[in-house]
C-alpha cells in the first residue's frame, strides 16, 4: 500500500510546460506528480504569457527566476543547473507536442505528455526513437489506467479466467459537445480545428482512452484489420468528427469495438470495457472505478471492490486506503505518475530488470495510440471500409 | 387501465399450431392470450406426437375431438364448423414457420406467429400480399414491444423531446450459448443448423428484437445501407454466427447500431436500446423493463417509472397495476395479444379508422425483420461490406 | 417448470367477494387464479351494486344467475348446488374480512383473503380453530411471498450460508401518501379511517409484508418484544400512522427492524429485507425481484438471478419462463394461487403429508400479522415502549 | 473551481502527532492538508518510538530536529521558534485525543481531530471553551461532510425543495468486523476495548458520520429525546457494541434514525443518508459520492452528478476536475483541510465575517459527536428506553 512514505531516494527535479492558471489539467498533473513526494516541482513554462507564468509558478511556490517565458528557455536554462530539472511534463494542446516533447526528449529530459503525443505514426515513431537513444522515459497520460481495478482485470485475464478471448467492446461516449458549445468557449475550440486538434476529435481524445485499457488488460491482442465510420452531428466541425464506431479485428480471430463519441447526449462520461471469453467476462466503468464486474457464464454475477484481499497483489499495492472508500481519478493519475517516478529511477539507474517490471503508458503506448488513430481516419475517410491495420 | 373486462364483443375463437407439453413459448402464447377474455383457446394441433398432442390439449380443457394431429387437418376441419376457430398463434421450429402461416392465411384464419415469419424477404412479400388480400392479421410476437415504456419512448420522442435524431445503440446481448450447449440440447440444436433456422442464428433470435423496438419508437427512420460482421465464436455453428456486429446508416445521416449476441459470457438478456438526439437520450434495458432513463444534455438523469400519473397516456392506458409493482414479460406479451385482439375484432367488423390506431408487431414488421436478417448476411457474407438497403 | 399444465385433478371452482368493476386487486385475484387451470371462476358476489355486479361478473364469463347481491347469498345458494363453489376469495375492505371469512368457512369453504384478516388476534384465533375445526384452507395474499428467489432465499439459509442469523433489516418505505391524497380519492380514505382500515395504517398496510417474507426465510425466529414508533405525519390521519419504526428483539438475541411508510416521498415501494448472519448476507427489493444479492464477508458480491440452473430446485419449481426474463409482481401471486390450490387439493383428499410440505400464506400467517400490529400499536400507544410480545 | 491556486497569504506552519509509517489515516491527513499549497509539513511527533518517528519524518521532507519523542516536546519546542508551527492534526487512537488536544490548544495552536475529540461531553466542552477563550479553530475529521454533493442537499432543503422535513434516515453498516477479527488484529483491537475507543464502538466509530451529514444538511434540526439499542454479536466484546439501532425525535416533530454496524456481513461501507420531507426526499451514498438521489414525490427520481452546472455555486466551489470524472474520499478530505485553513486565516486575521462563512466540522460539530455517543449509551445501557437529550 501507498501511504506517503518515500518511493525513490529523491524526488525528481521537476517542471511543466503548459498547465497555467485555470487549467484543469495542470491541475491534475501536480495533484498527481506531487502527492508522495516522488516529483518535485522546481521549474515550468506555465503560460504563453510569460508574467502571467512567473505569477502562478510562484503561487505554486516555484522559484520566480525559475519560471520561463517558453518551453526553449525552460530546456536551455535548467540544462545549465547542477540541480536543473530531470523531467517535464507537457500539458499544452495537442498540436504542440510534438515539438515541445522532442526538445525535452533532446534536453536530455524524462518526459511526460498528453495524449496524443503526435498527429502521426511517423512522428509518433521518431519519438519512440530518440526516447530509445537518449535512454529517457516518455511517460502518456492514460490517466484511467491508473485504476487499480484495471491491474486486476489484467491479472486475471493472464490467469486464464476468461478463458478464450473472443470480444472487446469499448466505449468512451459523453454528451459535453451535443450542441456547438465550442462556439461560446475556446477551450472547447481547437478541439474541433484539425490545425490544433489533428486528424481527429473524438476518437483520439476519448476512444484511446479505452483502447489503452484493453491493451493493458490484453497485451497479446494485435488489431488485424479496422473499419472506422465517422460523423460530424455538429455539421461545422467536418472534418472532424463528433462520433465514430470502430470495428476491429484481431489476429487470432477475437472481434473488437469502439464507440467514441462526444454527443452522446445526457450521458456523463460513459467510458466502458468489456471483455468477454469462451468462460467469463470482465467489465469496467470509469463513472464506477472501484467495481468491477466479473461475469462467469451459468454463475451469479460478482462484483469485485478495488482494496479488498481477495484481489491480487498487483492491484492491492496501488491501495492509498481500505476498501468501502472510494478512491476516483486523482488516485489513478497518482498511480500513474508514481510508477513514472519509479521508471524514471529505474532508467537513471540503468536497471532494466526493475525498468521492464514496471507497467505504465510508455512512449509504446503513446504510439500505439496515434497509429490506431491513424487507421481510423484512413478508414473513415476511405468511406468505412476496412483497412489492414499498419 | 386493462383489469379483466371485456375488451371485444365476445372471444376471439382460438388454436395454436405447436407450443405443446414442455414448450416454454407455447405457455407465455397461452398465458398472454387468455388473460384477459380477448381469446378462447378451442382447437390445437400443438405435438408432432398426435396423441400427444391431444393428451395435452385436454389438460389445457380442450374438446380432444379439436385436438388435431397437424396443422393441415386443424384448419380443414376447423374451416367445416360454424364455431371453427377465427384465429391460430404458430409456435413452432422457424423453419415450418412459412407454410404453416400461409396456409392459415389462405384458410382464411387471422394469424399471430414467431418470428421470424420466414427466411426470405420475397416469402414475406407473399405473405403479406396474401394477409392484404384477404384481409387478415398477422401478428409477430416482438414481445418486448408490449412493455409500456416502449410506448413511452415513442410519444416522448414523436413529441420532439430528444430533438434531432441522431444515434440508435442497440444490442441483444446474452451469453447463454458461450459454450457448444447445442451438443447436449436438441431444443437449441435447431437454431444452428440452417436448414431449420435460416440464414442466420443471432442476428435473427435475438437482433431483430431490439430492431423492432426502433421500428416502434422511431417509426420514421428508415435504413439506407449498412455493414455486417458476423462470426461463429463456436467454431460448429458455421455458417450460422453466434455473434455479429451491425453498423446502419439511416436515411437522414443518423447512425445505428446493433450487437447481436449469444456468447456475451455472463450476461443475462442484456437487450438494450438507447436513442440520442440533438438534445437527449433514451434508454432502456429488457432485464429492468419498468424503467426508463431519460438523460437530457445539461441535466439530471430522470429515471421514468411504469405506472406513473407523468407517463403519456398511451402508455399508461396498459397498466395492469399500479407503480411500483412490477410488471415482466408476461404483461408485455399481454398487452400485444390484447391489441391482437383488437385488430382482429376491427378487421373483422372491417373499421379501418380503428385498425389503424392499433400499433402492434403486425406483418410488416415481420416483413422488415426478415429483410434487415438478408441484409445483415449478405452484407457479412462479401466480406463485412456496405451493401444499400434493399 | 410451471407451464399450464394441470396441476390439479380438475380446477376449484371458486367465486369471489369484492373485487368487481375497477378493482385493481380484483384483476391481480384472477390473473392469477384463472391462469394454470387450477381455479374456474363460477360465481362471485363482486360489487356491493348487484346490478353492477352481476354485469361485471357476466363479462367475466360468469352465469349471472351466479353472481349474488352479498356474499352471504352467495354461500347460501352455492351450498345447495351440487357443482356449488369449493373455494372463494375475499378482496373487500378491511373491515369486512372477519366476517366474512368466518362465514365462509362456516359454510365449509376454502378461503383466500386478502390481509388483514381481521382486526385483533383473538378475531384472528378465532378464524383459526374454526379453519382446524372444519379441515378448510385458509390462504392470504402476502403476494410476494410467491417470488421464486424468496424461496431461494429460504433455502440458503436453512442450508447455513448465512451462518448464524444476527439482524434483519425491513422496510416497506412508498411515498404515496406524502400528502392528503385521500382528501380526493375514495380508494384511500377508508384505509385511514379506523371504523374501516382497522388499528393501523402502514404498519398492517405494507410493514407485514416484509414481516411475512422473515417468516418465510427464518421460520424458526420468533420474535420475543418489540418496541414501534408511530407518527401521523399527515396530521388528519391520526390517530393511524402513516409512519412507524419498530424494533425486536428475538428469542436467541438476534435483533429485527421494520419500516413502515406512505410519506417516504419519491420512493416507489421500498419494500426491501435484508438478512444477516454471522458469515454473509442476503438482501431482496421487491421493485427488482428477479435479483437476489448475496454477500459473504471478504468476497465479492454475488447477484443470483431468478430462472438460473445454480437456483435450489425449490426455488426454480416456481419457473414460468427462463431465467433474464424478468417476471413480475403476477407471476409472484400466480405462484401462491398454485399453491393454495395445492393445499385446497391436499385438503379435500386428506393427505396430510401433501399438505405439510407445502409452504404458503396460511391461516397461521394471518395470525400473525394481525398479532405483530397489536403488538406494534400496543407499543406505540404506550409511548413507544418495549412490550413483550404476546 | 479549486486548482491549486494559493488560498490562503501563506501555507500554515503545520505538524501531526500520530499518522506515522503505515498510518493509513496520518496519510490521508497529509494527502488532504497539504494538496493545495494551505500547509505545510514543517514537525510533528509522528511515532510513539521516537527513532522511527524521525525517520518517518525525514522521509517526508521533515527537518529531523523538528521531528520529536512525543507532542508535550513537540508544542513546547515549537513555541520557542519564530517559524514554529500554527496548527497540529491529531491522528493517535481515541484515548489520547481529549489530551492532546487539550494541550494544543493552551500551547495556542489550531487544532484538526480525529473524532470523537474525548469520551465525555464534560470534556469536550472543555475543549470547546478553552478553544474560544484562546480563538483558535478545532477542525474535526468528519471527512465524508467534505464531498460536494452534501453542500449540495444542504442548499436544496434550505431552499425548500424538500418541503417540511419528516425524516432523516441514517446508516453507516458495514461488515469488516463480522468475525472477532480484533484477536489477530492489533489495529483493530483498541476499538473494542474501553480503556482506549471510549464509552462505544460503532456509535462513535461509525454513526457519528452520518449524524455529522445530517447536522450538516439540516443545521435547525434538534434532538428533543433518542432511544438506543445495542448489541455485541461477537461476545468478547461488551460491553462495546458492533451494532446499535437509535431512534431520535427531534423538536417540531420530525423522527431520525441511525442504524451504526461494523457486523452488517458483506457489506463495504454502507453510510447512507436520507432525507425526508413533506414534497421529495435526498438520498446520498458515500460509496457513489458523485450522485445525489433527488426524488419528488409523483416525478420521476433525478440523479444529481458532481461538478454540473446546475448544482448550486457553493457546492460546485469545491470542483477540482469537471463532471463525470469521480472525485473520491481523498477531494472530501481536501475540500475540509481548505476549509480548516480558511478559518485559521481568519481567525488569526481576526476576520469573523469571514470565519461565519466558513462551514467545516469544527469545535461544535465535535462536541455534538461525543453527546450523540453519550446520549445513546446512557439510553443503550437503561435497556434501550427513551432518554431526554441533554
Amino acid at each position: 500500500m501507498i501511504n506517503g512514505e518515500k518511493l525513490t531516494a529523491t524526488p525528481i527535479r521537476w517542471a511543466m510546460v503548459g498547465g497555467g492558471k485555470g487549467s484543469q489539467i495542470g491541475y491534475i498533473h501536480r495533484s498527481a506528480a506531487l502527492r508522495d513526494n516522488v516529483f518535485q516541482l522546481l521549474a515550468g513554462a506555465f503560460d504563453i504569457d510569460p508574467q502571467r507564468g512567473r505569477d502562478f509558478g510562484a503561487s505554486l511556490g516555484v522559484d520566480p527566476g525559475r519560471c520561463y517565458p517558453d518551453y526553449q528557455t525552460l530546456f536551455a536554462e535548467e540544462a545549465k543547473r547542477p540541480d536543473g530539472i530531470q523531467a517535464v511534463s507537457i500539458a499544452t494542446p495537442n498540436g504542440t507536442h510534438f515539438a515541445i516533447c522532442k526538445a525535452a526528449l533532446q534536453a536530455g529530459l524524462h518526459v511526460v505528455c498528453e495524449k496524443p503525443l503526435c498527429f502521426t505514426t511517423a512522428e509518433a515513431e521518431e519519438l519512440q526513437t530518440l526516447a530509445a537513444s537518449r535512454g529517457r522515459i516518455v511517460g502518456v497520460t492514460y490517466g484511467y489506467a491508473g485504476h487499480q481495478l484495471i491491474e486486476q482485470a489484467r491479472q486475471m485475464i493472464a490467469a486464464g479466467e476468461l478463458g478464450d478471448i473472443r470480444i472487446v467492446n469499448m466505449q468512451f461516449a459523453h454528451g459535453f459537445h451535443s450542441a456547438a458549445v465550442e462556439e461560446a468557449n475556446p477551450a472547447t475550440r481547437w478541439r474541433v480545428d484539425p490545425k490544433f486538434a489533428g486528424p481527429s476529435y473524438v476518437l483520439g481524445d476519448v476512444g484511446t482512452h479505452p483502447l489503452y485499457l484493453s491493451e493493458v488488460m490484453l497485451p497479446e491482442l494485435k488489431i488485424s484489420r479496422l473499419l472506422c465510420s465517422r460523423q460530424s452531428f455538429v455539421a461545422s466541425r467536418a472534418p472532424l468528427e463528433d462520433n465514430a464506431f470502430t470495428l476491429m479485428q484481431y489476429h487470432g480471430g477475437a472481434m473488437g469495438f469502439v464507440w467514441s463519441s462526444a454527443v452522446n447526449a445526457g450521458s456523463m462520461h460513459g467510458q466502458k470495457i468489456r471483455v468477454i471469453g469462451s468462460k467469463a467476462s470482465l467489465e469496467w466503468w470509469d463513472e464506477r472505478p472501484n467495481q468491477l464486474s466479473f461475469e462467469v457464464q451459468g454463475q451469479p454475477v460478482q462484483v469485485l471492490e478495488r482494496g479488498m484481499d481477495y484481489l491480487h497483489p498487483a492491484a492491492r499495492h496501488d491501495d492509498r486506503i481500505g476498501g468501502g472508500h472510494p478512491e476516483g481519478l486523482f488516485e489513478a493519475w497518482s498511480n500513474l505518475y508514481y510508477r513514472f517516478a519509479l521508471a524514471m529511477d529505474a532508467s537513471d539507474r540503468d536497471d532494466r530488470a526493475a525498468l521492464a517490471a514496471i507497467r505504465y503508458p510508455d512512449i509504446h503506448a503513446g504510439v500505439e495510440g496515434v497509429r490506431w488513430v491513424e487507421n481510423c481516419v484512413r478508414s473513415a475517410d476511405l468511406g468505412g471500409v476496412w483497412v489492414d491495420y499498419r
